[in-house]
Parts: C-alpha cells; sequence; structure tokens
C-alpha cells in the first residue's frame, strides 16, 4: 500500500465518520498531523461547541512533544488556541496538516482555525474539499497569503460524501431514513443489540424531528425517547392517514414532546434535522424525500417477515463502520 | 485515535485481507515497518511461492531510502534475501516490525524470515499470533536469541481471525460458503457486478472443487470456469438427488475438469479446498459443514426472490472490503 497523501487523508476521513451526524448542526470533521514523516495525531470534531478537529489534532500533536505540559488539562477551544499561539516555538513548522475540510476562516463558537494555523505555519496544509458555507469559507487564502503551501482535492470524493448530511442541512429540511435488519433482510421484532440502541438514542438526542409509520406505532408501542442516554426527546411525527391512536402509548407521555399524527409530508419542514425509523414500505413512501440512509445491520440469518417489497432502490454506500458487532452502512440513492 | 501498536498491527491486518484465500495453501499475512515513528511500508504475502509479507515490507521499506538501488528489480524471495543480508548497512536496527503471524523458521519455497530478521537486528518485532504450523514455527525463538525485542499477542483476536482459513485448510478439508445478495436479501437473477464476478474467477482459480446445487445448474445453466482471469478450472461438484443433466450445459463441457453429481457429501473429503456457490437453500443443508462464508453484497434494493428461510444462524463478521462498489464480508458461525 501506498503511504502518500491519500493514505494520510482516508485516516482523517474515517475519523470523522465516526462522529457523523453528531456534530449537528457542524460539520464532520477530521485531521491528522505529521511531522518529518510521523503521525501524531488522528483527531475529530465530536460535537458542536467542542473544539475542531484541527484544535483536538493540533492539542494532540503537541502533547507528543510535551505530555505533561499544561495544554493538557485545556479543554475549551479558545484557551487551546491562545495556549498554542503562545507556546507553539515553531514545534508545527515541518508539519503536515491533512484536513478533509477547509479550516473555518470566521469566529463563531470557537476563534477561526486558519488564523490559528497561519500562526503555526505547517509545511503544508492538504484539504480533501472546500468549505460549501460561504461564512466559514476563506481558511485557504487565509493560510496562502502567509505562504503555507495548500494542497486541495485530496481524496476529493469521499471528503464530498463524509459532508453529504451537513450539505444537506446548511440546505434545507434533511431528512434520514434509519433502518434496522438482519442480513437477510429480515426486520421483524427485535433486531438490535444494545450497542445499536444506545447509538440510535444518541441520534435522537440530536434530531428534532422523529417519525414514524402509524403501524409501528399500534403494533410495537414505543416510548421514542433517550432514555439509554438521558437526552432530549424529539418530537414525533406519525405519518398515518387514521388519526385514531391510544394515549396509552408510552411515545404519546413523555413531557416537553410535541407529537403530530398526520399523512400531510409538508409538516416536516417545520423542522430541519429528522430521523424517519421504519422499514420498507415507509421507505418506499419517502424514498424521494429521503437525504441518506443509515442502515443498521445485525450478521445474523432469521426467518421471519423478510423485506418483501416492490421497490427498486439502487445506492452508492458512503461509508461503513462497526456498532460493536453490527455494521452501521451510510447510503446515498443512487440514480442510473 | 491513539497511535499505538494496535493502530500498526491494525493496518497491516487490514493489508493482508485484501489477498485472503488467494495465498492458499500460504496464510494470509501483513506486515508493517516503522522507522523512527514513520511508517515505511505496507506490506502483505500475496500468493504462494511470492514473497513472504516481511520480505515485501523489507523491500519497500529499504526502498524509502535509497529509491534507485538495484534492490528495486529483484522480486525473487531469495534475491531480495541476499541482497538485504549484505546491503543493509544497520538500515532496520531502529525499526520496529509488526508483523501478523509469527515470522517463518524454516527454509522452504523462500528463506526463512526469522533468519532474515535476526541479521537485519530490528528493535522490536511486534506479532499477533504464533504460527500454528509446528513445520514453520519457531521464529519467535530465533528473533530472541540474538536479542531482538518480540512483543506477541498485539490483536490477537484479529490475527485469528485472518488465519482462520489457513488453521481450517491445514487441518481438513476447507469448505467455504459464497452467496451473492442485494442489501434487502434479494438472491435471484445476475446480482454482481464485474467487478465482484472478476473476484469469484480469481478464488475459483485458487479452489480444487467448486460446489453447486442440482437447481442452479438446471436453472441458470452456468460455465463455472475462470474465463475472466484465465486461470484454472476446478472440478465441479453437482450437489443432485437427480443425476440427469443435459451435457448440453457448458460446465460439462471444459477441458481438464472432472464433474461429479452426488448427494453423498463424504466424496468432498477427497479435495482440499472447497467453494460452495449458492443461495439459502444449500447453506442450510451444509450449515453444519462449511468453515466460513464470503458474502458479496450488491448495495440495491429489489424485489424478487428474497431470502426467504427457514434458518436461524448467528455469525461474527471476521472482516470485510470493498469489490469496487460492492461488499464483500467474510463471516463465521457463531454458537450462542
Amino acid at each position: 500500500m501506498k503511504i502518500d497523501d491519500n493514505f494520510y487523508m482516508k485516516l482523517a476521513i474515517d475519523e470523522a465518520w465516526k462522529y457523523q451526524l453528531l456534530t449537528y448542526p457542524n460539520p464532520a470533521v477530521g485531521c491528522v498531523i505529521v511531522k518529518d514523516g510521523r503521525i501524531l495525531a488522528i483527531e475529530a470534531h465530536k460535537e458542536a461547541g467542542m473544539p475542531h478537529a484541527e484544535i483536538n489534532a493540533l492539542k494532540t500533536a503537541f502533547l507528543t512533544k510535551e505530555s505533561n505540559s499544561l495544554l493538557k488539562i485545556k479543554n475549551d477551544s479558545t484557551e487551546i488556541h491562545r495556549f498554542l499561539m503562545e507556546n507553539h516555538d515553531g514545534f508545527f513548522e515541518d508539519c503536515e496538516i491533512f484536513v478533509t475540510l477547509e479550516p473555518c476562516n470566521h469566529i463563531g463558537k470557537t476563534p477561526s482555525c486558519a488564523k490559528l494555523l497561519s500562526i503555526l505555519k505547517p509545511k503544508r496544509v492538504i484539504v480533501s474539499v472546500e468549505d460549501p458555507n460561504k461564512q466559514a469559507s476563506g481558511g485557504i487564502e487565509t493560510l496562502k497569503n502567509v505562504n503555507i503551501e495548500v494542497i486541495i482535492g485530496v481524496l476529493k470524493k469521499e471528503g464530498e460524501n463524509l459532508i453529504l448530511p451537513f450539505k444537506t442541512w446548511q440546505n434545507k429540511t434533511c431528512i434520514f431514513f434509519k433502518m434496522a435488519q438482519t442480513l437477510n433482510g429480515m426486520i421483524d421484532g427485535q433486531i438490535s443489540t444494545h450497542r445499536a440502541k444506545l447509538y440510535v438514542h444518541t441520534i435522537r438526542d440530536k434530531i428534532d424531528l422523529l417519525m414514524v409509520g402509524g403501524n409501528t406505532v399500534r403494533i410495537d408501542k414505543p416510548t421514542l425517547d433517550t432514555r439509554y442516554v438521558f437526552g432530549k426527546d424529539p418530537d414525533v411525527f406519525i405519518y398515518s392517514k387514521n388519526k385514531v391512536f391510544s394515549q396509552n402509548i408510552p411515545l404519546f407521555n413523555i413531557a416537553n414532546r410535541k407529537v403530530i399524527v398526520s399523512d400531510d409530508l409538508f409538516k416536516l419542514l417545520d423542522y430541519k434535522f429528522i430521523m424517519v425509523e421504519g422499514v420498507y414500505n415507509l421507505l418506499n413512501i419517502l424514498k424521494d424525500k429521503i437525504d441518506f440512509i443509515v442502515l443498521i445491520v445485525n450478521p445474523k440469518i432469521r426467518s421471519g417477515i423478510n423485506a418483501i417489497n416492490d421497490i427498486n432502490l439502487d445506492f452508492e454506500i458512503l461509508h461503513e463502520n462497526y456498532l460493536g458487532d453490527e455494521k452501521i452502512v451510510f447510503l446515498k440513492r443512487k440514480y442510473i
């Protein structure tokens, strides 16, 4: 295997995917720092309000030099920025910094990453994709203005795939479909392990609307909360022509939650970040409205209700990862 | 992400999986060389008779120092050994060598890797699993005898998974099941892309027996050859109670091929390395006889014959990879 810019960028991209969706409304971003051929840091942005990927990576990299530095106890982005500006001592001048997205140029919740990099003066900054967000872009210009070599477009397709969710929610209501199945497409009953359920609850904490089908509500009587992670319980949209539901179903009895029972999909547009939890019939109804799919696959074969359907859809695999022993697969519709 | 022994060993393991099954009868092995924190090589053993993983990695690593060295044009294992023994000049003394399997100690088609390493004297050799093959083992002893630090058991579980096929065919007839399906478990008609077919033909070239079900032969009228890779066409075992087949079906008209029509599974024991190409009904019949499964998944949803079945099986995902836009998943039965 060739150890080149693509190799390091791939490490940054894979790290970023671990926090995909969890960074909402920010993009998932990864950063790798290489000093004289040695990998010092592989880090990612983990949650909005927390340090950007570059800042996490700069901190980790600096600590390889001075593991007992005061920097160790600094977790706030502004403090890390300030510390590095004052104490970098040329440490980063022979570093190459691989970042999946153009370093931000605006001062938001945290100071600008491009500004900090322009002071630390790394040898090269390698960027997969330019920032589609006009408010944050301009980082590459800032770096070039101080004569830092900037390479753009390394693993561009993979970098674009990584920010597909971000690009979606930047521009419109983002709707994604979450489905769980066995290897052979069986979708009946409890499929997922506790580890996968924890992940789903973590995602529910980030979204502002959870959509489910009426039959699922009637049969499964779900709670649709975030009890495993003590998060914020999202509003629920029950897609159903028949508006009558027993109010004893647990999901109706969650504090601070609005429940909408409707078959009018236009109501979805009141929300920004929507997860649909369903199976193939709901996917069929929504197939032209969803931006991507999160498929959780438990590696077992089960008899039971199979994914019998009349739909023909093609996908591109954006990325995949493990959730314990299960797989999580991010898919995008492909039109051929 | 922590950049530690596990990180480098994972790179070696992933590289080795790219050549899984293709190294038959040898094990799939990967090797990573790190010099002063810098990754110089990520290589694998690719085919029996070709250089071992360590030799490929030592060559790549040495060429980072002297890219125009004569070593560049040496591809034969014995020649690479000799060149490195005579010209290493202490280059590897500050290297760490990560290898997924204990370096071989016996002189087979190629000289012993352990012997070569004992001369090159790397700082550390990190091994995932010890060699289960008694004839080849003893490599760790050889290294320790010249005071090279040896670490054993890094990512042991992943290392064991990697050599599961090897351990199987070392000890008995190895039978694995290959299946292709869509995301939703549809198995009807042509599922795989050309890229996946190329891979299957490459595997057919390695095995000595290909087993298929009688119905598949009658309906699909397959050739079951290796025409995409100009390989060796394996013998065919048609599992069928009804022994009557039209001899016009192409698979019967391949030169130098034996075709067995039988429902006596004991006949499989005349062979060493057997691939079953089939779907769920054949899997159900063979489920207690197969050593692992190779599942090719095309990321699309299709209506058609679904994987309707009455079997309940649990698996562990050994590894997975891409075949172009498709997935290849290696699965092992899990008994719970």
